[in-house]
């Protein structure tokens, strides 16, 4: 089946908002077998519209139609989609009851315009949407199919999730799909690609690897396409389960988990308590771990500590290995890793000590050096990473990152 | 002037990533005056590629295609706009010894793909990239302009502002333009709007105010259009002399500046250190600090204190206080950030303690309360903020912007 999206509105055109629709439905049209096309983008005008749609039907099946709707400005829209397909506007009584309902329960008057947006065509269907006041619209013409969404993108995701799949699925036009990202750090990509090689290789036809490297993680997903949702999903687990002896340490959760995330329900676990010490990350790593509801269960809290007085005074770090080795070191990494678990009365701490850049480099610890000390209830632990390239927020999130996960393997009793 | 942007490659159609290039180009050729028609992605495919440029051509007096073009992919891209043109592709000196000057720096070896792509159009302008190896190209046909350039957002971005745009001034049809933002923050938007409503209605006809809100700032800004640069730019400058006035306390820093940054620049000039203590911020004012490169000069550190033993332990907060009135209180906010000054030897500090959420709210303290603690050499402020919203991420957000601008505030000597 092939698609294209039709995007209606000044906004994109102007570049005062970035087309995150158009991407969002290009990966959940490609995961369910449904090629795009063409994407365009479009100003609210009749004539232009017209033309829009006219295009994308002579090589689409699908044509999906983000925006232009919504109370001020769905006159040029609606009005433009009953000439193209030969009907009018007409009252819909189940919308009017659905918006004036939403009305009721924020306490809010309507006014005219909200009315007119239960006038809706007439030879199209109705996609309820729960999430805001202006409906989907499911036309069909020839062989194709037509759909008109709302542009707020949680809109038109609820629409596309909940109305659109489920019933393109109904029409027997797409195939059943699954998909399971496996999430992994520490490894970089091309060296990952050479260890799972053979594992790629031996992927049965139907289901595919794609890498999604961001700077938090190289995301591995896996998409099987087929006949049942269940065949295909113990398929695609059961090739996991193969990867996961191939990088055992690489992996650190599935689809939208966090590492944070997954460090926190192994404390709730345990009944253990985190405490974290920075100095290069500045402070990222507990807003990481804060970021989590819920984190005051397990964590304590931590000590940024930018300067060698307070990794001495509230730390207890040693003035003579500060003076011996530097800030940047083993010895004091260790230290602040240790000396935090016991000030802030932890089970597990981690710590961070380095150059994030783009100056305070040496011949000898060049920008990029970090240390990094996790230690849990039975030992410590300290190791040495020399980061490439010398901008500071990329530093700061790799260095950042990869001690999240030496914690992570620290906690789960992998070191 | 009217445009038509065509981005050409399997990327964007597959939602493997946002069309973040169409936006920028957007709003850049906006602010110069340009307006941008239509916007369409394509595949790599000769007959989808000709059918986008003939349809551009009809609409547009300037055709800007990216992507389809670097080593491996440029053959399609290339013949087609030369039978397009009806042109053909001849060697270019110049671009070749550009490549081999690039590859030789840093060391590799040309391959074949390497040295095609000194295969260029006969019949076009070779619009140099110094940030990569597949040049801009310049068409002109009838009355229309075609440029076409790599899809890579850097090469693009240096492609257009260093040769689209002064080009385009040279043939007379874009304007000078001048855009100068200012960063405001504490004062929402709608309130804003009323309080600047007078200033902005009696703006010049050719100086547009647009409003540009995200979760650190409401950023306005101010484009200027005309004849001659140096005069726009002192007409911005006293229409925001004009607005300083109105909204002293809102406005932050200018185009790309942060808080951090600003605070971070009068602390150096001050030669004043600082310190901060965290509770439902977790981490993240430490971390936008510390996100200032040379904020080592006057950063001292902080203390994320979760648990109430560690705001005692370390923060010197009174027991008495935290039972008496709660962690979430003005008297525990005001000896959290007079505790962290005193223990880190700092001249200035600022404090937070609230609830984040989505869980943990009270009748009486709902989430989204937080109380925000500033101190100087002279004084200490604290004030409390009520957030509305359940998001856990959205209020640590706003928690930690509003915070910066209080201690901006009292850097500055203004509360």
């Amino acid at each position: 089946m092939k698609a294209e999206i039709i995007t209606i509105g000044d906004e994109i055109l102007i570049g005062q908002i970035v087309d995150t629709n158009s991407a969002w439905m290009g990966e959940q049209f490609n995961l369910n077998g449904i090629e795009i096309y063409q994407i365009t983008s479009v100003h609210d005008d009749h004539d232009h519209i017209m033309r829009a749609i006219k295009n994308a039907e002579a090589h689409a099946d699908l044509v999906v139609i983000t925006g232009g709707l919504g109370p001020t400005k769905d006159d040029i829209t609606k009005h433009t989609l009953c000439e193209y397909f030969n009907t009018k506007l007409v009252f819909h009584e189940p919308t009017l009851n659905a918006i004036t309902e939403r009305f009721k329960h924020r306490g809010v008057d309507m006014n005219k315009l909200n009315r007119d947006q239960a006038m809706l065509p007439e030879s199209c269907t109705i996609l309820p949407n729960k999430m805001g006041t202006a409906p989907g619209m499911w036309f069909e013409k020839n062989d194709t199919i037509f759909v008109s969404m709302p542009g707020v993108p949680f809109e038109m995701k609820y629409l596309v999730e909940f109305e659109l799949l489920p019933r393109l699925r109904q029409t027997k036009r797409t195939k059943a799909i699954f998909h399971k990202t496996v999430l992994t750090q520490g490894v970089p990509e091309s060296m990952l690609a050479e260890r799972i090689a053979a594992w790629e290789e031996a992927l049965p036809a139907h289901i595919k690897l794609a890498y999604l490297p961001n700077p938090m993680a190289v995301r591995l997903r896996l998409s099987a396409i087929g006949d049942r949702v269940q065949v295909l999903k113990s398929e695609v687990e059961s090739e996991i389960e193969k990867l996961q002896k191939i990088i055992p340490e690489a992996i650190f959760g599935y689809d939208t988990e966090t590492m944070s995330e997954v460090i926190g329900r192994e404390l709730v676990k345990q009944n253990k308590k985190l405490a974290v010490a920075e100095s290069c990350t500045g402070g990222y790593i507990s807003h990481l771990i804060t970021s989590v509801s819920g984190s005051s269960a397990y964590y304590n809290g931590s000590v940024t500590s930018y300067s060698n007085e307070i990794k001495e005074k509230l730390l207890g770090v040693s003035r003579e290995n500060l003076e011996k080795y530097g800030a940047v070191s083993e010895q004091v990494a260790r230290e602040m890793v240790e000396g935090v678990k016991r000030v802030m009365k932890a089970d597990y701490a981690v710590a961070t000590t380095g150059i994030a850049g783009p100056t305070g480099g040496t011949e000898e610890k060049p920008v990029g050096t970090v240390w990094i000390a996790v230690s849990g209830p039975e030992k410590t632990l300290v190791k040495k990473y020399t980061f490439i390239g010398d901008q500071r927020d990329r530093n700061i999130v790799r260095s950042g990152q990869t001690a999240l996960q030496l914690l992570r393997r620290m906690v789960l009793g992998e070191l």
